[in-house]
């Protein structure tokens, strides 16, 4: 499908990516982008991309450029592509974040060979050597601003998406933030702050960790998630995430309350609202 | 090993002991005690019990007693327990504390049959369905007071946890409530309390769900854990949940804080102060 696809960073998504449009046979030459030299020998060790270019003659040999590298660099990584690209190609984003982003290319002249995509999938690991042939599938992919992109492009991404099983969502990059604050970044303060409340407390008490349970180590594996990843996430983010972050501390003040007044009736009810879960995760 | 195990309640702990019991040819016969009709007929089906007795009979069948059930519950069933067996007779309970119970018991004349151990394992879910040959392994068990228990007994308890796969420590049952408070019962309420503040979104807002990623089922999976199983468990150790809930609390106003002023190296220290997880988790 593709004769040659760059992706821009070679790490946990771009990667997974590149391996798996490869097993699917949608292109055979994947160039990687990086000023990471070691994530550049691994990913040609690894066989996520054929061969290194700097940007430019990548870009130029490429009908796909795929970027996924931390949101505050993509920015700028983005303007230099978009200033190199053809009406022939093809450009895609991988951010968590979508609003500055689209903004920041909203009167670039190639804005409609851009499709402003988030893939909903991750684990708490980075590099290429986190790259999973089993990424993506069973999530949903969001495109924003659909509308500014051309048709062609936005088939063909979706196409690609659909192919790695995922389901494709549109949003405007507004709702995109608001609902990525709910369903992903927030989890990660939750587990990164779970994370320093045990750690803290294990500085007078070594033994703490023999006991870790499962429960424990889901709920608090996020916090083992890339801080050069995270903190631009946060950044751009700021208001959403503070908005559920403020809610969340509520919520954990109503548990707090019911404790400390020994209100068991409030307490269950909290509990049995939450069961709800139920009905949304399997 | 054992001519007769009696389980008293049949759901994910003790349907889960049952079928490693049997697997592992320690017990050929297991006695279910449970007032739950359903969940009985449910384990009859599914080989975790061989048969079903009101708990005198069932008590004086089996060589061992095994109790696991609401640890308020677990308290006067605990008592009636004790009042029937004779000393080449072990009971045990796997509740998710220890303080109240060993108190309890601390003057029974029987105390030195009885054996209290936490084993750290479960899963959200509950009921004999939720019973599963690969419970236990690779985690750690904590037995309270052995010093209280016959060594005949401790060392059974002992041989069968290792059998299970169990690394085994002990601990007095005060210092067993706050460790389990801080690897165990805080994540349940970040759980809950987090499905609570993304379910209050959902209400003006359908499509939110959607979106749902792994990272975020990971952290609120636990959401789903059954209130009956975990209000007594929280008002059994309140002070030490309260403890923990306060420092975490204190954990996530650093981050919100952090945010607020755009102290984002504050930030990234947050972030990397918790990366130290890895050191502990896989």
């Amino acid at each position: 499908m593709f004769h040659s696809v760059t992706i821009v960073g070679v790490g946990l998504i771009s990667g997974s990516f590149s391996l798996i449009l490869k097993d699917k046979g949608l292109t055979q030459h994947v160039i990687g982008v990086s000023r990471t030299e070691s994530s550049i020998k691994k990913a040609l060790e690894l066989g996520i991309i054929d061969e290194a270019l700097p940007l430019e003659e990548a870009v130029k040999k490429s009908d796909l450029v795929y970027v996924a590298i931390p949101v505050d660099a993509t920015i700028p990584m983005m303007q230099r592509i978009m200033n190199l690209v053809t009406d022939k190609q093809i450009v895609v984003d991988a951010g968590s974040t979508k609003q500055a982003l689209c903004e920041a290319l909203a009167h670039h002249p190639m804005r409609s060979r851009f499709v402003a995509s988030h893939p909903m999938w991750g684990t708490e690991y980075s590099g290429p050597e986190a790259a999973v042939r089993e990424a993506f599938s069973g999530r949903t992919c969001v495109i924003c601003e659909k509308e500014k992109s051309d048709k062609d492009a936005v088939e063909t991404v979706e196409k690609i998406y659909k192919e790695l099983g995922m389901r494709v969502t549109y949003m405007d990059p507004v709702s995109h933030d608001m609902h990525a604050a709910y369903v992903s970044h927030i989890s990660h303060i939750t587990s990164f702050a779970l994370a320093n409340t045990v750690l803290e407390k294990e500085k007078e008490d070594n033994a703490i960790f023999e006991l870790a349970s499962g429960g424990f180590e889901s709920t608090v594996r996020l916090a083992k998630s890339s801080p050069a990843m995270w903190l631009p996430i946060f950044k751009q983010n700021k208001e959403h995430v503070l908005d559920v972050l403020n809610e969340h501390i509520t919520q954990l003040r109503k548990f707090k309350s019911c404790l400390e007044k020994e209100n068991y009736e409030y307490l269950q009810e909290l509990m049995e609202s939450a069961n709800k879960i139920n009905r949304i995760i399997k």
